[in-house]
């Protein structure tokens, strides 16, 4: 199969660095080709300005309609072009960072900005009273699958259901469901790696082997069951649940599909 | 009093930059002397790296550990201790960017990784079994208040309770939590401004009346009780709630006191 991995760290010397190597010899071992944007070393570019069009200047730049103007007239920035390129072609994508004040860092921030055009991964499908485009679920990147790599200085407790910097699903919710998910990937659990300051050797194998087995299952994995957003759960234009699906629920967990409570819906 | 605007949108004709130009100048009017850092009009450097730290280069480029060398050593780049300089001297920062896949832009997003210096916003005070730093409501930025404006393409609904996008407070957690409780600040409700696409003179008179008000209030408003890292509510260093704390609740809303419940404990 076909994968592409994005990632994010400013030194490939670095643990990081080991693991994105490890696991693109072990995905390539594995008879895969992988397609590798390493944006640091490709200098991409993290600010979404002006000049990611070639086309005709406009006086008054918008973003989203200078994006869609530059997709649809083929006035993309050739790295912009070259990155959808290889995520047109991937059966599966990859995101390794590490976790940057909660977030990914800003290079790959960019990165989605940028390379996430309107047209092609939002501004997709018809937008009316009856339907709120293609979307959560839907859109260019369905049928893909999406994993992220992260790894964190603080403590896997720190990040538990009642740890200080909130868990982990949570924090990761507005990457794997707003940013995933809502051009149409299918998200898989991510592969976490706490305390990335404190590595030995014997940790480091456990860890590599851990992922070795999470790359072994990267299209078999049962990806995370974010609901569909034109699937029924949805009032459409409020877009809120409806009052049926998991009545009394709220916040991002409610986004989750329970698979009991589906049979009784 | 003094305080520090930092702006990103890449176009000052548009929405933001007119409500960013009306804040403004309403903030001088109070007569409050306000430091503006519009990081696109100063084409601030959006990523982390080496070049950073204008120190003696080391072998293996390590984050934090370069960060902490050249914040010690006056090593920083120019820029970012200009920066600084504006936080130390500002009594409240307000933050102003439009939300691009559910998170601030990219170039603000590194404003903060490289302006928020080991020493200076992170590692700071005692690490030990006994006390996991000056962090969540301590730290180098205590004592002064900080204030997101925030505009979206979405509808309220899609950020409601029950939204598709997701609690808008939980959308915004990582960054009104991780990013500015943090390092110490005070931080105050957003001032939220929805379906910023569609905005005609009146609607736009309307929210400028209420943001008038909201800055009227930058001094005065009770900011989101964030619970103290080293307040007695967690366990450390597992930094978890403790047990008798918010009993049975988990997740980012399990941070904020209960004042009712506050009664209880």
């Amino acid at each position: 199969m076909q994968v592409l991995y994005v990632f994010a760290h400013p030194e490939p010397r670095s643990l990081n660095g080991a693991l994105k190597d490890h696991a693109i010899d072990h995905l390539r071992r594995a008879g895969h080709a992988v397609d590798v944007s390493d944006l640091y070393a490709m200098d991409w570019k993290a600010r979404l300005d002006a000049a990611d069009s070639t086309g005709p200047a406009a006086g008054r730049f918008d973003p989203a309609q200078a994006s869609k103007l530059a997709y649809e007239n083929g006035w993309q920035s050739a790295d912009i072009a070259a990155e959808q390129d290889k995520l047109r072609r991937a059966d599966a994508v990859i995101f390794q960072f590490p976790l940057w004040w909660f977030s990914m860092p800003a290079i790959m921030k960019g990165w989605f900005e940028r390379v996430y055009a309107y047209g092609f991964a939002y501004g997709v499908g018809e937008h009316s009273d009856q339907r709120w485009g293609d979307r959560y679920g839907e859109g260019n990147l369905a049928g893909k699958r999406a994993m992220l790599i992260v790894t964190t200085g603080g403590w896997e407790s720190h990040y538990s259901a009642r740890g200080i910097n909130g868990p982990i699903d949570d924090v990761l919710f507005p990457i794997q469901h707003g940013m995933l998910h809502y051009p149409g990937f299918d998200v898989l659990p991510p592969f976490l790696l706490y305390r990335a300051g404190r590595m030995d050797e014997a940790r480091f194998a456990a860890e590599r082997a851990a992922l070795d087995q999470r790359l072994d299952t990267l299209f078999t994995a049962t990806p995370i069951p974010f609901r569909r957003q034109n699937g029924g759960d949805y009032d459409i234009p409020a877009l809120t649940l409806r009052d049926a699906i998991a009545p009394g629920a709220h916040g991002f967990a409610a986004h989750v599909a329970d698979p009991a409570a589906d049979v009784a819906t």
